[in-house]
């Protein structure tokens, strides 16, 4: 049984999501739905590019991904699919998948991509403003149904798709420089460090606003409720918590705040005492 | 396989939209099932009968819609199924099928329509405050079964069934005055014009609020972020927009406010220029 | 058609349900997944309880139900998978299926319990802080493929599991004092009173704030928008409800609260007037 996942802005009050399932089982009946999330911010691309590349290897090999956050809908941008990591994506053409082009390529992971310019795969009728609906969902009902991309669209070469980038933490001359990239369900405060910047260490000398964190705990579970801690999360970044509580309330901290990870063999006082 | 749709105002966070699954697939577990929304405004049936009738036509014959907006459940209101336009409706007779009934009309489709009356096809217990899982969802289920209509219920005249009016744009000596009908996710008002009311001009006079717009946007895309335009939107009506923004929020607009069209060739202005 | 559902307090925003569905479906393709509901307050043990016990019954036999509320996660705190009431429940040794147990014990119905410690049949990696995607995932897809408890894990006696209280309603010398256990969508107060402490009577004495009710409702529909009613809500407990409108907002009422019920025959004024 193929699986299409949904991703959007598009929140869930409106019926936008169903209209798409609406579309996707009235061309390819079988498959199953499911949604990632339809609460990316409005617009937030990158923020869709990480949820995506982070969902998408716990599905199976022939997976379909929709992904659409689209603020150029209805302009010259391109509408794509590509086919990497033995799973589908199909969405606009600003950057969404560049995460999934960037883990294609660490792994040496061929990818095909094509501009989806045939209208015989899309719905008779297509708005200016909701291409999820009547050219995504169809393209993704149709792959589910066997059809090639070639059938659908003029190959592209990877090198011509639209890519953005994440911030990278940044080499500093006692450490890294890196920065908030998300803010989760809880409220903890995720960062683009991740456990290579720590060296795999426990010990650390984390900043984070006017707080220093030194050590990395295991578990949220061994702390007191109210604490502050780093850990590293499920998906093996570093991340900022409070136990039992919302660290990004506590700590007034948004996307975007620096972090400053000090290395424990640079760091100054140790340096001085030695 | 068939289809089910849920449309509520029963919020995610209850658990109540979960037992409605359990029972359609307790008996019918081959069905797949689709939220359409659970966030209507409590109570809202007028936003519920819009949402149900822009999104059903995006699902195929054969489907089964179960809509519960219901303050009246456990009074004298009647629970009530229709077959109509090629897919099954059923829920409270409140006027939550009222533009499904106008979209059959204006295609001169046949519609049927009962009462549910038959105790047989509900669960055994019936709580006086939530028939959407105790009498919507098992008779739902039972139609994807096979179940005819008339073995579920006593047949009534679709002129007996009860109706709610959406406003609709009323003549002005030089336009229409029409109003915002929705707001969406993204803070879009939406409106009860359409491109007939503007005649399919791109050149309009479209006040709301203090502002005035005089063209409608082929798209978002095309102006700069900030900028407020009136565009079709992908159901067809009439919408105004902030690109990148929030509507409703920059407007301090809500539903029921007054968007008045002046028609071109009756602009005084242009009058007096000619 | 086996049915999976998932209970959480994850929220739907970061993609971690979907990352569940994933695991899930590449482990056991056909099952169908039906969430209960994402959100939960952040590490509210207690409310979750209250809705899975609410919500399971409404489901077939043989539906495995994943409730992942846990504090505890990565911490020695047990991983459990159970077989009562004809369904499966998995997730942590946390309390989480106490009113599950409660129920079987009601019933007399046996109970199998495992302590889940064969990494065989979890993911391949397991973080330290998403179980729910790591473990309790693919074992419940596992017990959808056939697999016995047995086989993924040490059997446990019932009771060495962890166990929560729901606070039950005190008898006085008139009457019961109950508190608000829970708040719905609709700002409905659900309170630890059932129809028993109300002796089936619909003549009332129950005090909640300033407010004394005389009297239970038959519906919310019989009285008028804005008037405060108690009745007896679709899950049997005793709740307060302001008509088409929230009684949390206008009682300023939260969970906890108290509840007092006097019983007619012990009334003091009552009897003042005998």
């Amino acid at each position: 049984m193929t699986i299409v996942t949904l991703l959007t802005d598009f929140g869930e009050k409106d019926g936008f999501t169903g209209m798409m399932k609406g579309v996707i089982w009235s061309i390819a009946p079988h498959v199953q739905i499911a949604d990632l999330t339809h609460e990316i911010e409005p617009q937030n691309i990158r923020q869709a590019a990480i949820i995506l590349s982070q969902a998408a290897p716990y599905f199976p090999d022939g997976s379909i991904h929709v992904a659409v956050v689209d603020p150029g809908v209805g302009t010259s941008r391109r509408s794509i699919a590509l086919a990497a990591l033995n799973q589908y994506f199909v969405g606009p053409d600003n950057g969404i998948f560049s995460l999934i082009l960037r883990q294609a390529e660490d792994r040496s992971s061929r990818v095909a991509a094509v501009s989806l310019d045939k209208p015989d795969f899309w719905l008779p009728m297509v708005s200016r403003s909701f291409h999820g609906r009547d050219i995504f969902s169809p393209v993704a009902a149709h792959i589910a149904n066997g059809r090639a991309l070639n059938e659908m669209g003029t190959p592209l070469h990877e090198d011509d798709l639209v890519s953005i980038q994440v911030p990278a933490p940044v080499r500093t001359t006692d450490g890294w420089q890196g920065e908030i990239i998300a803010i989760d369900h809880f409220g903890n405060l995720i960062t683009n460090l991740n456990e290579q910047h720590l060296l795999h260490r426990q010990r650390v000398n984390l900043k984070v606003g006017s707080i220093t964190l030194t050590e990395i705990s295991q578990t949220f579970g061994s702390s007191n409720p109210g604490d502050i801690v780093a850990m590293v999360d499920s998906s093996g970044q570093v991340a900022i918590a409070v136990v039992n509580g919302n660290a990004a309330a506590s700590l007034n901290a948004k996307v975007g705040d620096p972090i400053t990870l000090i290395e424990p063999h640079r760091n100054p006082r140790e340096s001085n005492a030695g």
